[in-house]
């Protein structure tokens, strides 16, 4: 078989960290602002994105969650309060002390030294501390329960090394919080969210993932319960794509939020808070790039096809672009994963073969490519994103009539999203290897494997300093603990860090 | 006829101001944050946002322009530059000038002084620096014109004197940048967004508005030229609902957004930008707002109808929820204004009149209260909020059989959508006047009218010292110049103004 000659220079074997920023750059999803820390999300980048939280919104609105908007800025005082109790309480934030610029006398600006803020306001890098206080007005009684809302935003936390998507400064997620009259009904809304992320992970996103709780040391600040899911990515790394967390009555006795339950007597309410956000972007190009650029799931394309006409700038293009018009409105008629075909006519100038390559990196399922002739004699020239080589090793296109196009277009665009998911779920599971000791762990991990996957052992769930010696025995080797599967089969030996019998599996990787 | 009792304690003919902070916390759409000058918008207020959102980026994507998103922060340098080249340079801003807490030592938190940027970080109070220097780099040749981008994002703008959705120091908004080849297209790319807008408001808000040029002191600082949609409320105020900005070569100079043009010379590009914002939704209260609350046009209320069984805590209510079941699911599979109906089955504990005035005072298009006499006999009992009041001055239901609401449920909620229209222009007609004269003017809106509206003069366009001394004297009666109507009748006479022969009409009002 001939070489085939990749559309990215960077291969993921080669080099996954550059791949990545290849696909990123090749891609047009995002770049560097000039703003530390914060990225340009470009077009397509965004329109993933768009799409992500369209869907993401429509199961949130369905859990009967409602959306709210909290102010930016949160002033120092509610970070005080959260500081008293959260030993691991994050730092790193930005913030504001003036409210107003003024001419610094040389034809510059400084902050106004008469604007400094009595108090400094904080970015808000989450929201807890001001929707608990918005939820102690708003919860008086038993009827006032569950309250849930849920906040689409930007949020800020400053980060040292960032990666554009995975970590940067700035970032767009939702937060979900809610608020419950006991346990029980706050644990399963927990368990709901992180349940909504697992799906919405495999199905919207075509990305496998594993959801379960994470250990102790690795729980939000001030938890009860933290619980995440954990997708696999290409060079073998977990990346934490989406968490949800119960707070007990923690945040609830911080904020003041209480409730009167039938009986009369004041109780605190029991809280939960969840998010995902645009790192799930990177989870996806990391999930299902290849070494021609991202391949998008066809349920968030923002298009799903794209008619590339090949025009010449002479008389015949008036008669080619009338036939991918033609072709482009009986396709938007037709449904694929329960919305209709979203379909783009390319009509910019530019050579039909560059064009071709440009979509190919961006990852669009479907690339038809229709010339003059393919117009006069009624066919049309389909390229699957997922299928793009031949033996030959040249584009993968197929020809048929236009009419045979319309008629399987939606099968493939919900073949290629069953494929993409198909393969990654493959990919994970050939990746997951057992180890019956931490030798067997530590040796797995330090084989002259690039890419070595995940380890699933046996523990017996230590907590406080015994956690502590496990947490750092793992670090010394890169590892960290992902989680534990909540649908993981039974133990049957000892831990495999503290030679106790074994009371649950966990999965042991190298992470985002 | 017997005397109304409004939901509301304040008249609008009473104390509008008070009156609409009435509106805004009954109909529970926002209130106080704790954070000053920033609100937190409720699922009500949020919701009605969310309508607006979707259905203005369905117009803004239909006219080919893409989403983006752009840093939040914009280093302290870019807007030295612009306060160079822009005297009406506004300076009222956040300034972030550190990122890091640390420990006070005793028990309280401050910024560390360790952690001082080098250089201070600005909040956005509108993107324009940042995007043309993304622009600057995405543009090369006459192929990558127009670039069109829009990003939809919270901004903020240190204000001393706040209000609710109309001002205050962060909103919500969208702000749309594009670049072009020349004036030409530049020019009508931001016609095309005043009419988006135009169009928009009298259609999806139902809120007629007044298309036209702002006067040359009213433009964006930099703008060649500065378009406005204005609408009347109902003190006879106009507000400003959205601009449309012709930026000429002057911010493409500025940021290096040049092309190679098809002779292969560098050009500047020509630049528009445009907005919309949370804003929006306090121009919908004041429009169609009344003594008994909000009243949300069906296009973007959340629900447009909400059904209220009249649940009495015993065996009945099974059958009666059972009921309202069937119908909610007959009513979701009508369509009015081009979408499904949406409609809420509220079947929360609590009163149902106090549910039924709660809704009311949120301005749900359509209210049916069922008993269980009406799920035993299928009838419903309909009440249209445009429509409150009957002659008794009662609660105007209006009895029919399931079936007959069913089938003319999205007739009612269309004739809701138009009713309010025409309700709205009949207004700001009524209460546009003339005037040949500055004393008459100046007399019409020194007579006793509490909410006086507007006035159309003729004028002359003075410009420069000429056109301030305009606007001084408008000041002197707290009028200001709102705009220059697009599509006014022709000139008959002289400037009320300068006595010179008149070029144009404008508009004169107080405003918000």
């Amino acid at each position: 078989m001939p070489a085939i000659r990749h559309a990215l220079s960077t291969k993921r074997e080669d080099d996954f960290a550059q791949w990545y920023q290849e696909v990123i750059s090749e891609a047009e999803m995002a770049e560097e602002s000039g703003v530390r820390g914060c990225m340009v999300i470009k077009p397509w980048g965004y329109g993933i994105w768009e799409r992500i939280q369209r869907l993401m919104d429509d199961r949130i609105k369905a859990a009967g969650v409602t959306n709210c908007y909290f102010p930016l800025f949160i002033p120092l005082s509610y970070f005080a309060k959260e500081a008293e109790h959260v030993e691991g309480f994050a730092k790193e934030m930005a913030v504001v002390t003036h409210h107003r610029l003024v001419g610094d006398g040389k034809g510059g600006l400084v902050p106004d030294p008469e604007a400094k803020l009595e108090e400094p306001l904080i970015v808000r890098p989450t929201s807890e501390t001001v929707i608990g206080a918005a939820m102690a007005r708003w919860v008086q009684s038993w009827r006032d329960l569950p309250l849930m809302v849920n906040q689409w935003a930007n949020v800020v936390r400053w980060e040292m090394r960032t990666r554009m998507f995975l970590r940067t400064s700035e970032f767009l997620w939702q937060e979900g919080h809610t608020a419950h009259a006991d346990r029980d009904d706050a644990m399963t809304e927990t368990l709901r969210a992180l349940e909504m992320y697992r799906d919405f992970s495999e199905t919207e996103l075509a990305m496998p993932v594993i959801a379960g709780e994470k250990p102790e040391n690795e729980r939000f600040p001030g938890a009860v319960a933290t619980y995440s899911i954990e997708a696999m990515m290409q060079d073998g790394k977990a990346l934490q794509a989406g968490t949800s967390h119960y707070l007990g009555t923690g945040f609830a006795e911080a904020a003041g939020i209480q409730y009167q339950d039938k009986e009369g007597t004041q109780q605190y309410a029991h809280t939960t808070s969840w998010g995902t956000s645009t790192r799930m972007v990177g989870g996806v190009i990391m999930t299902h790039g290849d070494d021609d650029g991202l391949r998008v799931p066809p349920m968030i394309a923002p298009h799903q096809i794209v008619i590339l006409p090949m025009l010449r700038d002479n008389d015949e293009d008036e008669a080619l672009l009338a036939y991918c018009e033609e072709l482009r409105k009986a396709l938007v008629t037709q449904f694929a994963l329960n919305e209709p075909l979203r379909v783009l006519l390319d009509k910019r100038p530019g050579k039909a073969t560059q064009k071709r390559w440009a979509w190919v990196k961006k990852g669009v399922p479907l690339i038809l490519e229709i010339g003059g002739r393919d117009a006069a004699g009624g066919q049309v020239s389909m390229l699957r994103r997922d299928k793009l080589w031949n033996d030959a090793a040249k584009a993968n296109f197929v020809a048929m009539s236009k009419e045979d196009f319309v008629a399987r277009a939606a099968a493939e665009i919900e073949d290629i999203q069953t494929s993409l998911h198909a393969e990654a779920k493959a990919k994970l599971q050939a990746n997951i290897s057992q180890a019956a000791s931490f030798e067997e762990l530590a040796s797995f991990f330090s084989e002259d494997k690039r890419y070595p996957g995940w380890v699933e052992v046996e523990w017996s769930r230590p907590t406080g300093e015994a956690l502590e010696a496990v947490v750092q025995k793992l670090k010394a080797h890169k590892l960290t603990i992902r989680n534990t599967p909540l649908d993981a089969a039974p133990v049957a030996g000892n831990c495999v860090f503290t030679g106790d019998p074994a009371v649950e599996r966990i999965y042991v990787a190298r992470s985002y």
